[in-house]
């Protein structure tokens, strides 16, 4: 058995699951702010989640911890870890003392890109999952390990730029992905206050405010383009959409949709991908992210065996 | 040992390597217009790259031909090899019988992925090579084997638009990379009569005539986004450069270079991924077409035993 943790900026969300990747139990937790505090939410997390399953901490095998910020290929530290307060945190060596388990750390994009595929990959083995929340990002996962190429930059599309004339880029680039998709970007540029801002946007173009209408058109295009990057470099068959954003369902869906459409009407070429049928949306509440940080650091013999 | 030929539009380059992938004989000869005369070059490509090497076609184990047009992961087909007048060739099932030899089919800029990896691939084991030709097209090699994605589209980065002002491309989008950095795109453009289209424009643009100006400038913007695509998404260690285009030399990747400063400069994020530094043009005359369709199909213990 093994844990698996996604602390989030707001919450921890952690599951226990067996070796066949079944969740045996769930459970959520605030996230504390700031090093220490965090590490107190790491380890508090796997009590909670090995008490809701009856489980002793001496029958798991590992705890995955799924975070934001910098993780390098194989490193036990994370870093730049924003949202959370935390500059950088020695994961492994701060709460392997404390749990008596060995404690492995990914970022968490590329966990959640572990759980999506472990939840909903399809056969052929390459899956992208594009997580939109503040900033946007892809994980790819290649017969069950994550992509992890040369110097962790796999999956950073948000910082390709689509458009010279589009808006800036906290990057500093211009008409980035994430400058038009991007849950933080679309906050900025619409300047209001409001605690779910891309929410409002939508619901703002909903009844017609010109603004939020062209916002909510460039965001369809980021992502849609965002697929269209991923299918054309990586050939990934499925894009998994996931992140803070996809909460939006449908009403998210239909404006990609009808973009990717509308690329194909123009393109044989970009018909014959079928960008549409290949991108799906997380379920809201899916597990992915902290069922994926469970299943980080197995090894290829494990993923081959179980799945 | 193994033969390989890079079947292209004029010429066809032929040579024999020894297991530990050494050259150890080269020709060239013209090739022959159409499904028939397109196999007769084949095979006559093999009796003289053999005869050169003085070795019996029996001590031959397999024969590797790269080609223009579509090729089914696994397939023994070609498909759409306009440049060379072929609809359609079931490569091994015409020259297995004439050879006596196992013959395997690559599409040519795959192929040459191979080859560049072979010559040019760094330690890391993630390598894109980045044909520029009419058409612009990457192949990306992952621990010695061509990435294959889920349908075919791995490395289809000329059909991602970067800018929706973009000038049209015969994909149908806008602003592709191809309709920028394409061989085709920029002759197309330019629009007056010429052996070697892209050379005059670089020559015109030196004695400072603006639309070869504007066009040189969108070539080196296409190549470098080409680049960054590359890298921020499958986080290629390397692009290795090659195809017609590379035959300017510094006349392509000094304003390429520049392009790639650009954006350094603008960026952080974007300069921290050392982009100049990490492409590269493959020599002029490289062997890497033909020497990678001769590793086309060797298994993987091969290429792990061999490199």
């Amino acid at each position: 058995m093994r844990v698996g943790l996604d602390v989030g900026g707001t919450k921890t969300d952690a599951v226990i699951i067996d070796d066949d990747v079944h969740i045996l139990a769930r459970t959520r937790l605030a996230t504390g702010w700031g090093v220490d505090a965090v590490g107190a939410t790491i380890a508090r997390a796997v009590d909670l989640v090995c008490g809701e399953a009856g489980i002793a901490r001496e029958d798991i095998r590992s705890v995955g911890v799924g975070m934001p910020g910098q993780v390098a290929p194989g490193s036990t530290r994370v870093a730049h870890a924003v949202n959370l307060g935390v500059r950088e945190l020695d994961v492994t060596r701060t709460l392997e003392p404390i749990l008596g388990i060995p404690v492995r750390v990914e970022n968490d994009v590329k966990a959640a890109a572990l759980g999506a595929h472990a939840l909903h990959g399809s056969g052929s083995g390459t899956m992208a999952y594009l997580n939109l929340g503040t900033g946007v990002a892809a994980g790819i996962v290649v017969e069950g390990q994550v992509w992890r190429g040369a110097g962790g930059s796999a999956g950073e599309v948000g910082h390709i730029s689509i458009d010279p004339a589009g808006p800036p880029c906290r990057c500093g680039q211009r008409g980035c992905i994430e400058a038009l998709a991007g849950g933080g970007a679309v906050a900025e540029r619409w300047g209001r206050p409001g605690a779910l801002p891309v929410r409002d946007v939508f619901d703002a173009a909903d009844a017609g405010d010109a603004l939020a209408v062209a916002l909510r058109d460039d965001l369809a295009r980021g992502v849609a383009s965002a697929i269209r990057v991923l299918v054309l470099t990586a050939d990934v068959d499925t894009v998994v959409i996931g992140g803070g954003l996809s909460a939006l369902g449908d009403r998210l869906t239909t404006p990609v949709a009808a973009e990717l459409e509308a690329g194909a009407e123009a393109s044989a070429f970009i018909r014959s991908l079928r960008l549409r049928e290949r991108a799906t949306l997380l379920p809201a509440g899916s597990p992915a992210a902290a069922l994926g940080a469970a299943l980080v650091g197995r090894t290829t013999e494990e993923v081959l065996a179980h799945g």
